[in-house]
């Protein structure tokens, strides 16, 4: 067995549709301040990982089981930059080389008491890794749009939501399920407009862009776009895990909700959210507002957790997925045919775009 | 895979030799007055269902999944005689046919959009569901006996039983075991008669008659049989799940158990107990009478209860049962092959009756 | 299926490799006082046993599983020491035959009403159990030496620890993990020695011997080495689950830990320990200095279980174990190659010692 091959835990069982472990893919494990002194363990697609900083503060990922006696090194200490196992003191550096073994008087180092290492990248306030170990990558992570741009400001949280990647993915860029699940609080069911959705497939994303959707009203209305102005609104997904929306109201608004997933295991996904938007607002205003706007978000989210949390119930116990979709299903069926090609590393030319339209009713 | 295959939760591990599931077969869901607006879950042989009521009142059963994102139906609510499931807001008829999908312009029915139905019956104050969905039922629910009878009296009880179909039914039919398990409550070890035992086999039923049971004494012999009279005692397994327990004394007293059985899932039966009695008492002391025996049986049950989840425990700790039985293990064995038959959808003509003597010490 | 098989519990999933099952060997149930009236209730390698006293006071093991309805025997009483059973009142001899069937007018006594019945033997304040049923055991167990030495005192402790049975004992026996697990209990990292360690294989066993090991110091030493003297010690593993260490100081000091091991289950192992010891010291002053002697000792052992569990964790996560030794894990991979010759009841000549030799630093 290689050092592939042993780090992924037994696959996911057969029938459930939209489970997927995607090889080569950067995944957002911890937030840079969460990593200090003292090694911490994750998940990320079923395999426990450790991550520790080397002695020049610089991240590192290992397979969290001591390759000696199986204990997680996450147990141990960091001394001078390098992972100490706390059942018999072996030393492993950032690569998964032992460099120590107290008692012993050969040479630590040998291919087979190496931890199996991932690739790791500091970047925009995260630690991110790379989902293959051993091996130099071929891309780098994502990065957030606008966190350094004038007039913007960005809030971030982290969620947990039950359910599949794709499950995930598709509820957070789903526009159907709003006005009836959290119906009320950001669109109604009364007052509803046709209007056209035009999608754009490529090799490594997916985006609906909603034309002629109507200015909202009221508070919020005024709020956001108090002179007026055209909507544009767009819902991107991109491989392997980004799901954004993005919205423009006229000249002053401009609001952009990035959520980087981390599949910790099958069933249970993170969800690294980050939210970067400008308003019409003064900044002492806007201040006095964002306090307000973010629990109706976590509530909407909450809400979407539950159903999750049912839906993977049902799946559960049934043993399989079986879902029929409508053409308003927009994004979903086109997230998991990515998916999927990733997983298996086939993906199509880049610049090949293929764009489609439908009409429905928001 | 076709509506009914989909309904069906994964088949029982081979070993457990007493699991059964029956198709074609009626079972009772819920009492009557438990199904008002609200959606109501029940699982029925490991299969979660769904029951509301529809416009006219009448009762309705679906597979509890809904056909578009598999969140349970019965999170959802009911409008205008259909379910609306609370994540898009897709509305379901009696038949499980999709009437509405907010925000599609299209037609909403559509085959795969169907969920499973069940035929229901509303009777003796039951709901009652089909176990085979999508077909017309062939056969109707057993009919309690005597409900409506002058100088009858009708108690209801609903209990739980951990074991499967078959260990449940047993128990209740099992005559040794009282004189042992509950012991010196109505039969006592010291004081024994032989008596002769009557079996009754045809091909949806087998029946116990025991002959020369002597009447009860004490104060218990002094209100059931206080002029005397012959005992008669019958214990009947019926055709799915029905244990009927009846005794006459003389002819004042007239005792009637009828319990219907509902597997919720292979070791977790839900019992429908329904006692029916003609008591030569007044009817104001019966009233009197009446808060001390439920008790007592209570307490029974509660030691049944006990010993099953015992009996189960060890049964899933083996992963298999091995059952040794004496001839004076009178109804258990055919229960078991009657219930086998039935899963097999082969019976035997209806109208011939085996009939078997043995003698036992009771 | 006959008595032995149908008395295992599905065998371990493939891929842990320490899991072993071993037929025809001793292991202590429980201690002689915990066996008094009752029947006592207990697994061994998985399989779930029932401990009673037959009318001499002889200790007696069956299944526990009633032949009948798979009631568990334990659950009932022990009458004229015979074992009768809670639910029908059927009764078992020493043997597993039944001798009644209450109701029943035949002979109870049958082929297929067995329980299947394990040799006991009592011995040193403890009941064994022979791990094969219904068979004349092949040898004889354990026997704890010195236990009724002239000035030697000995404590016993039963304890329990996750893991295999290999886990659990190649743990008692491991010298290099004390300096690092339990650093600064009784070893430190600092005053280290490179000592000799011969290391003695035969059928039935294996040895290290730790040869120029340091005398303790500080108040250690000068309790159990008051007048100096040379250090000796050995660590012994015994088929089927013996661990030994003894260690001499001079003339005056004799220590001896012995831990019987019981596998309960795959993951689960009872440890009971016996120390037997002579130390310089008048039998007041001992007394005085046990009660701190004892608690170390079981901080040690807390510390040893929650490395075991967090191992035994992580070999269940990853589906499989996958250990890199070296010959510093002195005693580790010659047990486990022991149990598994004792599993697939393969040994070799009794009288044949392989002896080698290695360094290490300690």
């Amino acid at each position: 067995m290689n050092a592939r091959e042993e780090s992924r835990t037994p696959a996911a069982p057969a029938g459930h549709v939209s489970v997927v472990r995607l090889p080569h893919s950067w995944f957002i494990l911890c937030a840079s301040r969460e990593l200090g002194r003292k090694p911490v363990a994750r998940t990320l697609q079923g395999t426990p990982l450790v991550l520790f900083r080397d002695e020049a503060g610089k991240p590192a990922a290992l397979l969290d089981r001591c390759p000696h006696r199986n204990v997680p090194l996450s147990l141990g200490q960091v001394r001078d930059g390098q992972l100490q196992c706390g059942y018999h003191g072996w030393k492993f550096d950032r690569e998964g080389q032992c460099r120590a073994i107290p008692g012993f008087l050969g040479e630590p180092a040998a291919k087979a008491r190496c931890a199996a290492s991932y690739a790791t990248r500091e970047q925009d306030g995260f630690i991110w890794v790379y989902s293959t170990p051993g091996v130099e990558p071929t891309s780098e992570p994502f990065r957030f749009p606008l966190l350094d741009a004038a007039d913007y400001t960005t809030v971030r949280r982290v969620l947990r939501a039950p359910g599949t990647l794709h499950a995930v993915l598709e509820n957070t860029l789903d526009v159907p399920h709003t006005a009836y699940l959290h119906g009320g609080l950001f669109r109604t069911e009364e007052k509803r407009n046709d209007i056209d959705v035009v999608v754009r497939r490529s090799a490594d994303r997916v985006e609906a862009e909603y034309v002629g959707e109507p200015r909202p009203t009221g508070l919020v209305g005024r709020v956001l776009a108090p002179g007026g102005g055209v909507v544009q609104h767009f819902d991107r997904f991109l491989l392997p895990s980004i799901a954004q929306v993005e919205y423009r109201i006229g000249e002053g608004s401009h609001i952009l909700v990035t959520s980087a997933m981390t599949p910790l295991s099958d069933y249970d996904t993170q969800v690294y959210a980050v939210a970067t938007f400008r308003l019409p607002l003064p900044r002492l205003l806007l201040r006095a507002v964002l306090p307000l706007a973010v629990p109706v978000a976590l509530h909407i989210f909450r809400q979407d957790v539950r159903i999750l949390e049912e839906q993977l119930k049902t799946i559960q116990r049934f043993g399989t997925e079986t879902y029929a979709s409508t053409e308003i299903d927009v994004l979903g069926p086109s997230i998991l045919r990515l998916l999927r090609s990733a997983e298996r590393e086939k993906t199509a030319p880049l610049d090949a775009v293929h764009e489609t339209r439908l009409r429905m009713r928001t």
